[in-house]
């Protein structure tokens, strides 16, 4: 959904991503990531005596992987923007799955070249249950790049490539 | 600072932390982490064509690590609750420093046994420029948890380096 240009996105416009499971490899690789070695997230012994008796999945690696899940397109979007109302209203545990629901809540306009879109951004688990919400801003081209970098060799390739499946 | 129980924390309370190098090899290991490999964080040809004419440290990156990089005591953090005004003020590129600057605005009483802490946290670099800010929430318990999961052996190791530290 986020494919499109500024102009070109609706107010209610709606998109599911693919799920993704999350995994203790998943945990490990974020604590090695972020240096924090909380032991809530890393300590199985004391997970046991904490508020939900497991390690859990961190916050922030939930936040990361189901905004990534969402299909972006390079040629339009500029920059994450910011985020607003994020809550964890349920915890994420160990081999949980994750499905990431989006939609567009508001438009604005931001300057001559760019706009910011403003998602309803939510993560489902398999238990059908909402684990975290927020609103997710993205600063969105008004016009797409025209593939920078791209060498005229790969180009030609794309636009064979375009004619052959129309 | 987030090392004390509920009832000890006040307003006003300000922190500072280590700084961190946000590497090519951080943007590199969150892409494959995240399975976001948009062509703004991985394709150095791309990015000479988007808006800061280079790669950008990934948003969700600079949260993450920022908000990891903050002491935390597991025995009074229950969880991460929630955020809110994220925003990402300035474009953080590879090899910025960063560090964590936080504020504790509210405190609010939650249940029994936990209280919610919101604090202002900024993230500086070395140019000395706030390049995040948000309000961070997190639930912190009233009563430290008692060294859950640790073996006697190691219990017993800990008051004799406390005795010894005296």
């Amino acid at each position: 959904m986020i494919q499109q240009p500024f102009g070109e996105l609706e107010i209610g416009q709606v998109a599911v991503s693919i799920g993704r499971t999350m995994t203790e490899t998943d945990v490990v690789n974020f604590c090695m990531l972020t240096g924090n070695w909380l032991e809530l997230h890393s300590n199985v012994e004391h997970a046991k005596g904490s508020l939900y008796g497991q390690r859990l999945v961190q916050g922030s690696l939930v936040f990361s992987v189901i905004n990534a899940v969402i299909p972006f397109d390079s040629s339009v979007l500029a920059a994450f923007y910011g985020c607003d109302k994020l809550r964890f209203l349920r915890p994420t545990f160990i081999n949980d799955t994750l499905w990431a629901k989006i939609e567009i809540l508001r438009l604005k306009d931001h300057d001559e070249n760019h706009g910011v879109v403003t998602l309803k951004l939510e993560s489902i688990n398999q238990r059908d249950e909402i684990n975290m919400r927020c609103e997710f801003s993205l600063l969105i081209r008004k016009a797409r790049l025209d593939q920078p970098g791209v060498p005229p060799a790969v180009r030609a390739a794309r636009v064979l490539s375009k004619e052959q499946n129309k």
